[in-house]
Order: structure tokens, then sequence, then C-alpha cells
């Protein structure tokens, strides 16, 4: 039950929250939606191993479009088997189709186990050919995923059976052994997803396959004395300079964490949503090193690494929205500090899945370190990147996460993408969010515990050895801080629960009935079994949820202001500040000046409320800049000579920046404010 | 006369000034350290046609080591035979060398005419079958640019006779005609030495040559109906996603300004020496219809796609050194405004041949349009980017000149490096600085002009219709803003003498003896031959030599000081500054506080003064984004809390940016403070 993909069943979203309103919408509208853009485009049937048009296009190169399309059926599936679980909103329709897809990979399946469509229809010689590029053990992995939940929820093995014959034939493909491949995918998933198959089923192929990608990644000398992606490109008949295009030189291996054996990396690099699924599985080792699940000799070691990656990745390469990756080139991380807002200041990616990722590495490290920076970033992804990559209407979303538009990139949202790994992987997260919110369980010695992450309206139900626990928390979080919380357990029941103090609250919380000597620790409160036997119901309130204003790091650059209040990052949009015609590039706030809240209505229909904020700026000129004839210097002012006003006054309107896009307009937008 | 390469020889540097001291360095210094180097390099022997270990080492791609080598000797020959012309600094055993050299070239030529270090000694089979990457036609410029150097010095065609052979052999090969092929150089440089042949020999091959790789240069339809560089990749044999590594994706041919026609381009992209290159060309169509050399009926097309592109250059992706190239990658333009300083915020380039090929571009546009911002432009990289590149003693040199140092890039010079082309094209450049000084000539009907673009110590020598005039300028320009004039003309020749002031100096200026009813246009003071009969002495004082701090554009997002004083661009630098130990990067500077100055002496060898400035600024704290725990949230500051105070003032001393790494320390520097 470690695992929030199994642990989100044991939460119901009892009431209505932001969160309950988005998990209904990707439940009631974008499952079916994304039904129908699977079956518009030929993914449904794909399975069917029929040839498709599209396998005849060979202008990509060397990743060709249909290569994703095993892991969008498969991330589907997943989705649909979280939200089928839930009884208000299944679908028999949906349920239809997942049956109608299983069986189509079942079919689809080779006599030795082999399950992959490109290779089996398109280049069936060419089979294991390309790890660095061809995503077939990225697609192997979504596929074990969906297994998990399939299984979950339908309680057969109509999906694990022919599942774990493919990993047991990738198993005896790839290993330590002489006789073995020593390769591993260019773009993780698979690992985390054989550990978490591992944990299900006690295979303990699937746990030494993870253990061995994770342990040879990056390997110098790992095939014949040389780096296995040389190998293979070498087999291949490739030309050493033949080379992707996120590579930016020959042998850029630090695209997909393969540059050097994972234990030596000092910095997060590359793409980064291989970076975080890698992550995620490297500290998995560790959890079940901890858990007991299965002991790992150098767990300390693997989770060492992953805790420095993780604060080189928040420390220095995340956007304060919680994004991830500033170079679109190779959808990942630049170096340290380097945080543009978007394409006309130098970059900006952002990754949807990216910050999924980060979701479930967060999970991971909050099972072996009970600290709240990792549940903050958690929250902040969910909000600020999560939550902007869907519109309220549940039939749109972006792949990155721009924090200001410009003319190349307005700021607006897409049906689906060629490459559409963002929508599905959107859905299965609100499919299995209750499982985020908290951990829980027992200590091992008869007695409760629930660690609480997030605050929303939803009950959580689970038993200690066989006895019953619920506890229900009651909040319109993120809009205010109170959180009413009811637990019910036997009285016999020694109980400990800890609630999450976010580091933006600055520590400043109340809680009725009063807790004598409130230990927070490392962000977290705990609620002894002593204050919980006196206090059934008690409630928390998180203060500080007045607007702030954040500086960035001045090594990024960015001088810049945002607005924020809880956990929410807010920006400006054309939509409520009509006027705007340069992406607020010229428009300067300070701090100084006051901020007043409206509260609005989002949606009629579901009653979704947001607070907007209202405030003053000022169009600064740049004109000083550009006066002289063109040509003349580079545009440098003279200080003396500098204009000293801030510009015109401007009334301006924050609203949160995941609701951006929503209501039309131009397409202009900005997170970062240049600060006066 | 048109050509700088040409008329530097009319000007003589009769007295101290920092240009006569870098010139002498050249002369008496560099020519003979080049020389030790190329001999140690192997490149002297080269034209021997012996084969060389480095020609064995396949490690580099698309271009193996060696492929430079003729340029490397061309352009040392060049800048050889400009300072043989000053007899103060002639040295018999450069003259030798460069005789030497000669015959061995006129050696290697094949019957054919075929002149090419490596497609006649490695690769013969391969001619021609790789324009975009293997700097063919580039050599070829350069050893059209080395013999007109030649023979203006020795007044021979030792040279020029092989190298005319050659041009005949490419001028058969390509072009517009059917039979022939349609391409053009990857790194241009041989358009704008075709012209210069032409004028000098008045060759029409050498003029239809350049103008057809002008022409034909980015037409998406050229060979076959199809780009050029695919055809000839196809033809290779190449994938077509096989691409050099400062191709960031599949063909990125604006690397090579060959992404879309020239009359089309809208922006300056890619490698800036090839940009400025290509333009200077494209400029000297224009300037050859004006002069009535050679009429081309799109002369003015070609311009305003010069001035577009200049314009774009300067206003949106120039440097305030003057630096042109903001990204490593491809050693080039970035976006509009993206100019970060130096490596840790996310490149800085500013090759020192880029400035050199900005100089000889602003040179011709100078014969077009009399206008300061083009000398400004022009006088701005000769003090900043080229006088920084050489160290003091002339043995040393930089490629790129970041404007901030950080630990992976200190501020250094290297004494030579693999591709040396930086090395010779400063000596060249300081061998015919004369040229750029001023232009003079007369007005076709006997008058005669000057226009004076930048100050010095130096006599201009010229006549109209045989009678001989002077001109005498007498200045400790940059320290000081004062230059005294003598005029020797016959007195009946009418002479029109235009002085620039420059736009720093914000119009500041005096002259005496006063000139009734002054006339500055577009920067340049016209002093009339009423004026000139009266007064054959005068004396011009540029004022505003206060040292004034400068802000760059907000787009950079750089909101930095610079100190300037005059022309010159200051920096800090650790040997100044002891204390430092992170690049200034913490360091603050405010406008209000007080500049004092300090004349210092640079070398007690030669004399060579700078003005030191010092002043105050403030060691800022960032621990505040660095409090928390690791991982906690990205780095950032709620704004209320942050500290107000400027941090720990510290005395600091600034010196010219060009005088940088020239006493030791530990590399530290920085051009643009954060402003307070």
């Amino acid at each position: 039950m470690a695992y929030p993909q199994n642990r989100f069943r044991h939460t119901e979203f009892h009431g209505p929250s932001l969160l309950q309103t988005r998990r209904e919408t990707v439940a009631k509208v974008t499952l079916q939606t994304q039904l129908d853009m699977l079956k518009r485009t030929g993914r449904f049937d794909c399975f069917k191993l029929k040839w498709h048009l599209i396998y005849d296009d060979k202008s990509q190169w060397p990743v060709p479009k249909h290569l994703f399309w095993d892991s969008d059926v498969a991330k589907w599936i997943e989705a649909a088997c979280y939200c089928l679980a839930d009884k208000e909103t299944y679908d028999p329709e949906i349920d239809k189709a997942v049956r109608d897809l299983v069986e189509m990979i079942r079919g689809a399946q080779g006599s030795d186990g082999y399950l992959n469509l490109h290779y089996t229809v398109v280049e069936p010689e060419k089979r294991w050919s390309n790890l660095r590029d061809m995503h077939e053990l990225y697609n192997a992995g979504h596929l074990i995923e969906a297994a998990l939940a399939h299984r979950n929820y339908y309680h057969n093995d109509l999906l694990t059976e022919p599942i774990e014959k493919y990993v047991s034939l990738i198993h005896d493909t790839f290993g330590p052994e002489e006789n073995k491949r020593h390769g591993y995918p260019g773009h993780p998933e698979i690992e985390l997803a054989l550990f978490r198959l591992y944990e299900a089923t006690g295979n303990k192929k699937a746990y030494d396959l993870a253990n061995y990608f994770v342990e040879e990644r990056g390997n110098p000398a790992g095939q014949g004395g040389r780096h296995y992606y040389d190998v293979e490109s070498e087999e291949r008949g490739d030309s050493p300079w033949l080379r992707p295009d996120p590579y930016p030189v020959a042998r850029s291996f630090w695209y997909c964490q393969a540059h050097e054996p994972i234990l030596q990396q000092k910095t997060i690099e590359g793409h980064s949503v291989r970076a975080v699924y890698l992550l995620t599985a490297v500290t998995d080792i560790a959890v079940q090193d901890r858990l007991g699940l299965q002991k790992n000799d150098k767990a300390s070691a693997w989770l060492e690494a992953a805790n420095r990656l993780w604060n080189n990745m928040v420390d220095k390469k995340m956007y304060l929205t919680g994004g991830i990756g500033a170079i679109p080139e190779w959808e990942g991380f630049g170096r340290d500090y380097f945080l543009p807002q978007g394409s006309d200041d130098g970059g900006a990616y952002a990754e949807t899945c990216a910050s999924i990722g980060a979701m479930m590495f967060a999970e991971r490290l909050l099972h072996l370190d009970l600290d709240s920076r990792y549940a903050d970033v958690m929250e902040l992804s969910l909000y600020n990147v999560v939550m902007t990559a869907m519109d309220i209407g549940g039939k749109s979303f972006t792949y990155d996460n721009q924090l200001a538009s410009s003319d190349a990139k307005t700021s607006r949202r897409e049906e689906w993408f060629e490459c559409s790994c963002c929508p599905p992987n959107v859905s299965r997260l609100y499919g299995s969010l209750g499982g985020y919110l908290w951990n829980f369980g027992d200590n091992g010695n008869g007695e409760a515990f629930v660690n609480v992450h997030m605050y929303t309206t939803a009950k959580l139900s689970f038993d200690v050895d066989g006895d019953p626990i619920t506890l229900e928390q009651t909040s319109d979080w993120p809009l205010n801080g109170k959180v009413q919380f009811k637990l019910e357990n036997p009285k016999a029941m020694k109980t400990t629960i800890r609630l999450r103090i976010p580091g933006w609250s600055a520590g400043q919380y109340t809680l009725e009935p009063k807790l004598p000597e409130a230990n927070v620790e490392k962000g977290y409160l705990t609620l002894p079994p002593s204050y919980l036997e006196a206090n059934s119901s008690f409630t928390l309130e998180i203060l500080n949820f007045k607007p702030r204003f954040l500086s960035p790091h001045p090594y990024t650059n960015q001088r810049t202001l945002t607005l924020a209040r809880g956990p929410i990052i807010y920006c400006v949009e054309d939509a409520d500040n009509e006027w705007e015609t340069n992406h607020f590039k010229d428009v300067v706030i300070a701090p100084s000046v006051e901020v007043k809240e409206e509260e609005r209505i989002a949606s009629e229909v579901t009653g979704e409320k947001y607070i907007a904020l209202h405030t003053t700026g000022w169009s600064r000129s740049i004109s000083q800049w550009e006066s002289k004839p063109p040509g003349s210097a580079p545009g440098i002012v003279d200080e003396a000579e500098k204009e000293t006003s801030l510009g015109t006054e401007r009334p301006l309107v924050f609203i949160p920046y995941y609701y951006r896009a929503n209501r039309g307009g131009r397409g202009h937008m900005r997170v970062g404010l240049n600060a006066a």
C-alpha cells in the first residue's frame, strides 16, 4: 500500500472542493474526450496490428510519430481504471473501452511475450536496437502501470498476465549476466513501474530488472568496455555524429541522465520528465528498503543521490510555480538559476508531465523523511503546473507551462498533441489524487498514523489489524486555510496525526482545541494519541493567506515580483487587463502597493470559485532606450539621464495562474512582473 | 582606394598614442610570436604538401583540426605585409618568412589552379563536396586578401598570379549557368575578398563570382529545385539528420545565414563572424555601385538589407562593449535582447573576429551614409573588443570576450588556439588600422575632403590631382577628448573636413577657433573650406569625458550599471579588488555614488597610461534566498521580509575592460554590476 496509485482508493472526496471539481471533470468529461481522441487518431485500434497511414510517415527522426501510442493507450487505461473506482462517476462506456483495449493488447502480444506496436508492425526486425531513442522500454513501463491499475479495479489478471510475460522477456534480454545486453531505457519510466509491479506481485524479476536499469545507467564502460549507447549506435551503423534534435552536441547523454552513473551525478540534467521519473524509481529503492519490502545494500547511497538531485532541482532549477525545465530544445533543465519566463527571454518549458513526475518523486521522499519541504513542492506543482495544464472544462491541455507569453507563444491550450503524453498523464494524476493527500497506516505496533500532506475536503478510511479508522477533513482550501478534522477510531487504538504546516505560512497556524507544547518538526505538527483521544474533532487553520509578493533568487536575473496567496501563484492576463498589448513586459509593480481580494465564480455549473487580486502597477516607458536613431549604439541609456518616473499608473487584476486562458482574450499573460 | 586595407598606407602614426602602442607591439612582438607558432604547429610548412600527423586525427567532425591552416597562414601574410610597410618597424625576418611562404603557396597550386591544403593532401577526391562545413572557399578568401596585401607591399604578382588562377577555377565551378554548381560558402569571407580583388585588378570574374555567392545564398530551390546544402549533403551520402555540433537541429541553415535569401532576412542570425563578413560584402556591392566602380541594379536593395540587419544587430544583439554573439554553442547571435554577461547566466561569446568584422561592416556603411552611429560602433568595437583580445605584451589572445567571468570560464588569454582565427586577425586589423581612422579623397571636382571617424595621434597624406594634402591630428585619446589638427594643403584647394561628434558625448564639444553656425549633421561637424582657409590649425575637444553609468535595455533582463568614460567601457577585476571571490556577482553599485579618476601607468616600457576609476559599491547578501533548508522551495523570498540594506560597503576600482587580465589575479571580472 505504499503507492499513491494504490492508496487513493482509501480516499473519498466527499464534498465540494477545487480538487474534487477537477476530479469530477476528468471522470465525466476528460476521459470520454480523450477516448474519442484515441479513436479518431488510430490509437484505440492500434493493437489490432493493422497498418496505419501514419506508419509511412518518415518525416521525423529518430522517433516516428506513432512511437508513443502504446503509452498513450496505457495511460488512458490507467486513468480510466482509477476513475471507474469512484462509484459517483462510473461510466459504462469507459468500462467497455478498457475491456476492449485490454483484449486488443492481449491479442497483440508475440508468442515470446514481446509487446510493442512499432517493433511488431513497422520494424519487426529492429527490436531492442535503439534503447536510447525509441521508447520501447518506456512504453513497456506504462503498460505495466496500466496493468496494475487494471488489476486493482477489475481484480483479474487479464492485463497483468501478458505484461508479466513481457517483463520476463525483458528480464531475459537485459541484465548484468554476460549473455544479456547491458542496456537501459533512454526514457526512464519502466523502473518505477517495475518496482510497483514487484510490490504488487512479488515478481522478483521485476525488482531485479529495475534495479539493474538504475545501477547500469550511465556506465561509461557497460557494453564491451564502452558506453551502451555508443555501442548500440555503432551496431545500427549510425555515424557517431548522427544525433537526435534534442542533443545539442554529439553524445549529449546527459539529455537522458546517462552521462555518468547516477550515484556520481551532482546536478539534475537533461530532459526533465526523464529525470524525475528516474529519481522516483531511485528513491523507491530506498522506500522499499525502509518498508522492508526488499532490502537493498545501497539504499542509503541511492537516497543520498536522490536527495542531492532533489535539492539541486528545487533550489536552482525550479520556477516559482513548481515548473521544471527551462530549455525547450531538450525539454529540460538549463544551468543553475537559468529560469527565463518565456520564449522571448530565453526559454521556459515546465512540462506538465515533469511536474506530475516531481509530485511522484516528492511523494516517495515523504515516506523516508517526513519534511514539509517535499510536500510544499508537491502541492505547488499540483496547483500551479498540473492544474494550469487543463482548462476548467476538461477538454484542452498544455504541454509546457511558460510563465510569460510572447507573440511567438501565446497563453492557450490544445485539444491534443502529436506526442500526447501530458493529457492522459493529467487524467491519471487526478484519478489517483487521493493517494497524494496523506500517508497512513499502522506503526507496526497496532498504533495508527496519518500524515496529512495536503488539505481539501476528503475522507480517509483504512484499518489497522481489522479495526476501521476514518479521518475526515473539510475545507475550501486553497481559498482559505481553515481545515476541520474529524477522526473516528476505536477507543483503544492509539493514533498519531501529523499535519503539514506549509513553508509559505512561515509557521503561522492555529489549532483548536489547543495543543499544549505544540511540536512542529520539519514542517509537520504532531497531534499525539493523548490529544486525539480527548479531541476527535479539531480545527487547523493555516494563516498567512494574505497575498504576498515573491522575489526569485537574484542569480536568475529576474528582478520580478510575483503575487501568491496560500499555495496559489498568481498571474495577470489580458482578459482582465484589456489594455495590455506586450505580454505585460513593460508593467512594473511594487511591493508597497495595497492588494485587495475579490471572490469570483469561475463556473456557474460547478460552483468553482477563486480569489482575484486587485492592485496597481505602472506601464514603464522604454522609449529612452529606443530614442536614438536605429543602429546607433547597443541599447544603452546614460543612467544620469534616465527618467525616474515609474510610468503610467494602471489598475491590475491578478488571477490564479492555474486559471489562465479560460476566458478567451489574446493570450497575453505573465507571472513575474518587473519590480519597480 | 576605397578599402582601409589599402588606404592605411596614407596614415602615419607619427607620435605616441594607445593605438600606436598596440600597432608597434604587433609589429615588433606579435608577428614574430605568431610566426614561431606557425612554425611550431606545422602551419608554416604546410604548403609543402607533406603529410602531417594531425591529418590523421579524425576526432573532430566534420571539420578536422587543420582545416583552417590555409587561412591562418594567409592572415599572417596579410598582417605581415601591412606591418612591413611601416619603415619604423620593418623586420627582415618577417620579410623573409613572407617570401618563403609565398614560394611554398605557389608550389602547392595544382595545374588546374586549385589551391587548398586539405583537399590537395588529405582528401583530394572530395574537392567541393562540402561547401557548408569545410571552409574551402573561406580559405580561398583569405588567400585573396593575403595576395592583395602582398601585391601592395611587394609590387609584384607572385601571389596574385596563382590566386587569380584559383579564382578563375572557382568562377568556372560555381555560378548561375546550368553547367555550374549553384553553391556558396558556408563561411562567408571570399565575397568581400573578391570584391576587393575586383577593385584592385578589374578582374570581372571576381566581381561576378562574389555577386553570385551573395545572390544565391539561402536560395531554397537553387540546386535542382532544392536547397544547395541539402543536395550536397545527399550527394555525400549523409543522413539528413547528421549535423555539425553548432547546428541545434537538423537544417539550421541560419547558422551560416543561408536559411533564406539575404534580401528576405529580417534579423541577423547565426555565427556572428560569418554574418558580419557576409554583410561587409553585401554593403560593398552598394559602395562599388556608389563609387562607380561597378554598377549594380540591386545596389539599393542590398544596402537596405545590410542596414536592416545592422540595425537589428546593434539595437538588439550587441553588448555594450560592442561585442556580438551571445551563444557559445554556435558562436553567434541569440534571440533579440538575449545578452547574458557570462557562462553562468546563459552565455556570452562576443568573438574577437566578429568585432573585427563589425568594424569592416561599419567602415563600408560610412562610405554610403556618413553617420556617426556607424563610427561609434566601429570605435566601440576597436577599444573594447579588439583591444581586450590581446594582452599589452602582444603575446596572448582571447577568442571570445565575455563580460563576466565565472568559475568555469575565468578572465584570461591564451597563446594560441587550435582554430586560431582570432590572433592573426587582430594583427592584420592593427596593421591596417590607419585605414579606419578616416576617409578622404577628392569630391570629383578638384576639391578635397577628409571625414575623420576616430581620434588619435596620426598624420594623413594624400593628394588630389597631384597636389599633396596632409592632415595631422594629435591627441591622447581615449584618455582625453582634446584633439589638435593641422591641415596643410595648397592654397587654392578647397578642402572640407568632417569631424565625428560621438553619440556618447551627447553633442558636447568645443572647437577653437570657433566656427560660426556650426553644423553637426548625423554626428559629423562639417568644417567648410572657408573655415579651413582661415584656420589651418584648429582644436576640437569632445566633452563629456566624465565617467558615466550605462544601463542596458530592460528587455535584456540585465539590471546592471556599467561604468564608461569616453569610448572606453570599464570593468572590475580582482587584481584591484582582492577581496572578491564570486566574480562580482554579488556586488551592487548605485549611480549616485561619486566616481574619482586616477591616472595610472600600464607599462613603464611603452609609457602606456590609463585612467582607473574609484567608487563605492556594496556586497549584497543572498543569504535570505538560501536560508531555508535545501530543497524547500524554489529560491524565492517573501518580499515583505526582504532585507532592505544594500549590504557591506566596499571601495571599488574599475579599469578599462581592454586592460583586464594583464596583471595576474584569479580571473574574476565583470563589466555590468547589479544596480542597487
